[in-house]
């Protein structure tokens, strides 16, 4: 089957949605860490709340906090110009960097959220408008961004699709669904396609602790998209892929070095190394906008800390009450265990420095352009 | 350093006592379910309250339940001779098979319950006393079990630190300590002995989903020990051994079959996997009394599916009401992971089945012998 020939369903679930217009409009958030019992929408007005959100992870996901980055943005830009009316544009502009850093800082690991940030305000200050139309500007560039990214996982979900055809057991890691950008998804994108065309098929998802977002998140859109699964404790997922009850395994990707290096959810790593190990393919699926051409390899990548985790979603009482916990969100996969990329520009197999050079140069391109655009 | 060099601690918690004689007495078990914050002790005077806390998990480990299945049929023993005070021999022992069964099935994956279990019949059997005799003699053989599996551990303490030693950066899966057994452990025993002999060593704990044994077990025992640890989530492992911060990885085993594939808690593959590519050795401590000589491989072994523990220990409301789990509760990890197996005998390297082949004729002599005594 070729991409063009799968069904793409609607995404089961949006986590995050602009309503109105620059001067009067609001951000959206889906608060993620109350899935998958309590379905409780954050609505924004100010880009303070937007940052706190995205550091707590209420939204997350590589192209989903690039997206709020680029709302959070429009909020503060409004901001700025509702407190000083009468400002030149250059004053404006200087303000305008003043705001966006917060923004830009509030996770360290997926480029997304500072290259969306650095790239709205080049086009802030390529802008001859007036502070007015800039702000304007910026949403449209937010909506761009937002509607490029929805496309990808439609794009995404069909090369997947493509390549994945045949194989009807997968196991995922972590959440890289709809949850983690506006569309269908990135990893979990060409199973909600292969679905949505007939294909009978079963996944396998880590819970993914410490946050659990397997269990809270892969789960609850899963069942939603009425897609067959179950969920596994992580420490599962080698013996399973060594029963041979599986045919691929899929994941998103935080980052992607110019290497070819995956940076994503901790665990991932492990759970490629048990598929190599036993022959199953290990495809990364992720949008060209978290490919990093300025990274060199997984080992450049700053890797989160997060102790306050370990305790997360636990019961209370079933930790040391003096816990001292190792805690890394993320970790990193060489190149060499991935069997293949997807992403929008279709499917590259055994990747390496090579066969990545053109998706990185488009990478380079859409991170840096003026006109994020369609 | 040479074994006998060491220094070795008392143990930091001893979880099953036997109080009293075979007439009046009771085994004590510690509820392993209530850790780390609750340390509640459970009497018991009948064994069907020993196998329910052998299925809870409220005792558990490979030598514990062993010795405990020990202790449960002196209870059923002396509950026969109770209910029917003027049985003859012959018809004592038919009883005593009968109530026997139940407890050598609590558990199917150690080898040490049953086979514990069938060598005390087989020691009743053999005995020309009046069953009173008979069922101090049981007390005698649970004793002495008790007795050699805490020697065991001091052994394995022994040898395990003198072929560590040099290294003090540890990384282990599960509870594999005092709580397992009656001395102080089998994987955490090179650890108390080195700890005990003044090398500055350092711990990193797996948390062990579903039943978190490392985040709720090993943290207490290792804090008891004041040996300097530090818990992580398992998806956390293969990422730690290959930033080159772990020297030496120890877990313990629920069974060690013929070919010397270990099988151990779920994960333990996944993490010799990861120990195997970044080149740091992967060192099983386990007692004789864990070897099965009469299994061929780790996938003759049946492994227990518990998907009720996939939601245990979580906050309530955290999974989807109606989660379909994957729920393994241990995986083989096959020989040719193994760098070395630690046992009361001493060292293995690189392990095969010729090299494994004395330790199993000493395994299977030590659960067939009659006399099991020291």
């Amino acid at each position: 089957m070729q991409p063009a020939d799968f069904t793409v369903p609607e995404p089961p679930v949006s986590p995050l949605r602009w309503s109105g217009s620059w001067r009067d409009g609001h951000l959206r958030l889906l608060d993620q860490t109350r899935l998958p019992r309590h379905e409780t929408w954050l609505e924004h007005r100010t880009a303070a709340g937007v940052i706190d959100d995205i550091q707590r992870l209420a939204v997350r996901g590589a192209p989903a906090i690039g997206i709020a980055g680029a709302y959070a943005l429009v909020l503060a830009a409004r901001a700025v110009l509702e407190a000083f009316p009468a400002m030149s544009r250059p004053e404006f502009l200087e303000q305008l960097a003043e705001v966006a850093q917060p923004i830009a800082d509030a996770r360290p690991t997926a480029v997304n959220l500072p290259a969306a940030v650095a790239r709205h305000l080049e086009l802030a200050n390529a802008s001859p408008d007036a502070p007015e139309q800039i702000v304007a500007g910026l949403l449209e560039a937010a909506q761009a961004l937002d509607a490029y990214e929805k496309d990808a996982c439609e794009a995404m979900g069909r090369h997947g699709a493509a390549w994945l055809f045949g194989r009807t057991r997968f196991l995922t890691h972590c959440n890289a669904g709809s949850l983690v950008t506006s569309g269908i998804g990135t990893a979990l994108a060409p199973f909600y396609v292969l679905h949505a065309s007939g294909q009978a098929i079963h996944v396998t998802a880590d819970e993914s602790r410490p946050l659990l977002q397997g269990l809270r998140l892969t789960a609850y859109e899963l069942a939603k998209a009425g897609v067959p699964y179950a969920v596994q404790a992580d420490s599962a997922a080698a013996g399973l892929l060594r029963s041979g009850k599986i045919d691929a395994v899929v994941t998103g990707a935080d980052r992607i070095c110019a290497n070819g290096d995956v940076v994503n959810k901790v665990g991932t790593y492990g759970v490629a190394l048990a598929a190599r190990s036993n022959g199953v393919p290990y495809v990364v699926a992720a949008p060209l906008s978290t490919l990093d051409a300025n990274t060199a390899t997984g080992d450049d990548v700053a890797i989160e800390d997060r102790p306050a985790d370990a305790r997360a979603y636990l019961a209370p009482e079933t930790a040391p009450a003096d816990l001292v916990a190792h805690a890394p969100a993320f970790d990193v996969t060489p190149a060499a265990l991935v069997s293949a990329f997807v992403s929008e520009a279709g499917v590259i197999e055994q990747p390496d420095r090579r066969l990545l050079a053109p998706w990185l140069a488009r990478a380079e391109a859409l991170q840096t352009r003026t006109d994020p655009g369609r």
